[in-house]
């Protein structure tokens, strides 16, 4: 049995598990450090206490004749779907163009299996490395960068764009912070229609977006039903990211060029190799989009953006250059001229502070480490001040 | 954008889909009819209540700051891998070996990514449809049947068998209820070890397996290690068909033909696009392998087995030729001359009961329709009161 000749494509080591293993290196070097997290986009604060209530009654059910269930549909429970399509689309999308996951990475793989390896794909550099690396395992030949940077404020110059199949697009953007404005994504839309492209929009941050005149989903901008696949997950959303579960929205108005409705095989692709998100977390991401939860999470989400509003303060007050931050939990630091492992390892061992290298985004970001805000206050203040000691 | 050829392979209908929408037909026209589904192998029992005090346990850490956690390994929880490793394996298999998935059916499509489209692959006939359909997604142009009919007793003729990639191989079988014995498997490993395949072992009715002389797990036969990847799950074996929750074992010893390592490249793949399993059911995973929840889940397991054994009885005493329904939650019904979906819709608009046409799982079905055991004992008589009733 020969190798998936694509699998060799692949560097030995993603990202965030070699972010990992070098952290654990310094630590079994240094086992008494006190490391603060400031790498992976891990959530840390609990879930509100509704929502507990939920996940706990979901599990509770199964413990009785009545209230057990097994599996429910591929696509996720109806209500759910409902619920979604009311409280983040207000109903410009339709129950039946939601598709209940159990994360975006994991939908992300799914869609790279949906459109197969014969396609070119365009993806933003820097960019979260799934759109890329899954594409590699998936046997994608031809992609295309689209270089991301504050000179073209980190979106991408369409006019010199090449054609490509697919388009990822990823806004509140992991890992810069940048979020597209309205019209940008027009520009996008109208350039994806132009070319018969796809785009997959990624929204796992929209609930970060405080801005009002800022688009939270592609949808509502014009016509994006006929080009656009929107990605989003409950985990970063409403600290999920242990629970598992997101959605995929697919439009029935997307169609290729054949006039065939990729709405109806993504259905036929995951009622194939996917059972659903688990019963217990589908309850629980329902009561996340009860009204009166949805202020709890709100105060979460605030709480994650004033930690990264004081560490932006905080970097900047040192002359730092610091992107994003304001409407995304993500901060974008420039260290000109400096090699972002370098960074990351001048920080681990000077700072005992684990960030993520920008290089790992992609070439543009050589320069860059992100940051997350997704911490405890005390290890944000605790953070700072170790960046403000002379080392 | 072009639509990825492969999709337009398949046939519209994933066969329990199908299966469903002809049933909500029959209810459209008949609201009445108390419809009993002996169809969708859907478990029905509650979970035992410390198995159910577990997963709320899971759940009630996630309020609070102390228990709160966010993203877990993506290859699983290392107490539970460990776990499995003792509980299931007897320490046969190491627990970074183990990688804890959220179902078998996923990582079946996980595992069609891995090896890609350019391999050629061995499938029982009948079959669980997802080794074939996910195989036509992915793109592999060559899929050889393996017939398995009363006349080979169940098990492939290898000696005529052509030589391919990776071979699928389901014991307890679903949909025949057959098990292969330790001759039968130390035959095939042979095989496979002759001729460099992979064999890729669906073990997900191991715990009905009650005859001690029935292998459990391929690993119990010599060399299984070097060519074979077993795949399981907790769905029949714990009722975790809703929680979503699976293991598959990657034996070190197993290398690609370079000598590169299976496990190292599904580390690759399955830390870029998949997150884990949920951990609240991750949680519930690990309390249904506590030597206690073990005595409440095998009163469970037998309970099936004894719906199994009476209807199997039933229907042998009105000189129906039924296999399976022994170490296995399965019967395979001949019906001689009669076309499986025209058994199908018998059964359903005769006698108001749901089966799965044998079809459905291959050509080699046609004349048969399977019956779950999952059901309630009410259910399971009444069908059979249903079924002596003339019509």
């Amino acid at each position: 049995m020969k190798r998936n000749p694509n699998l060799s494509q692949l560097k030995s080591n993603y990202l965030f598990p070699e972010v990992n293993s070098r952290k654990q290196e310094f630590l079994a070097k240094n086992p008494k450090a006190a490391l603060i997290s400031l790498g992976v986009g891990d959530t840390t604060q609990p879930i509100p206490g509704a929502i507990v209530q939920a996940l706990m009654k979901a599990s509770y059910n199964l413990g009785t004749l009545k209230g057990y269930s097994g599996y429910g549909p591929e696509q996720g429970m109806q209500m759910l779907r409902k619920k979604i399509s009311e409280k983040i689309f207000f109903n410009r999308i339709e129950p039946d163009e939601v598709f209940i996951s159990d994360g975006a990475n994991c939908d992300l793989g799914r869609l790279q299996m949906l459109f197969g390896s014969d396609i070119s794909i365009a993806v933003q550099d820097p960019a979260y490395p799934v759109y890329f690396e899954g594409s590699v395992i998936q046997g994608v030949k031809e992609i295309v960068p689209m270089p991301c940077n504050p000179e073209n404020h980190f979106f991408p110059d369409l006019g010199c764009l090449k054609r490509t199949d697919l388009i990822y697009f990823c806004s509140p953007n992991n890992p810069t912070g940048a979020v597209a404005t309205k019209d940008q994504l027009k520009h996008l839309i109208d350039f994806a229609i132009q070319n018969r492209s796809i785009i997959i929009f990624d929204a796992a941050y929209s609930s970060y977006i405080q801005d009002p005149l800022l688009p939270k989903s592609i949808y509502e901008i014009e016509n994006a039903e006929k080009v656009a696949i929107e990605i989003n997950s409950f985990s970063k959303f409403a600290g999920f990211t242990g629970v598992r579960l997101g959605w995929t929205v697919i439009p029935k108005a997307l169609k290729y060029e054949d006039g065939t409705s990729v709405n109806t095989d993504w259905n036929r692709l995951i009622t194939t190799i996917f059972n659903g998100a688990s019963n217990i977390a589908q309850s629980g991401g329902y009561a996340v989009l009860e009204e009166e939860n949805m202020l709890e999470i709100r105060k979460i989400i605030n709480f994650y953006l004033e930690n990264a509003a004081i560490l932006k303060n905080a970097l900047q007050s040192i002359g730092k250059e610091v992107f994003g931050g304001v409407n995304a939990p993500y901060l974008w630091v420039r260290f000109k001229g400096q090699e972002s492992w370098d960074t990351f390892q001048y920080f681990l061992e000077e700072k005992h502070i684990v960030t993520i290298p920008g290089s790992g985004f992609g070439s543009q970001g050589n320069e860059f480490i992100r940051l997350t805000a997704f911490g405890n206050r005390e290890e944000i203040h605790e953070a700072i001040s170790r960046i403000f000691q002379k080392s």
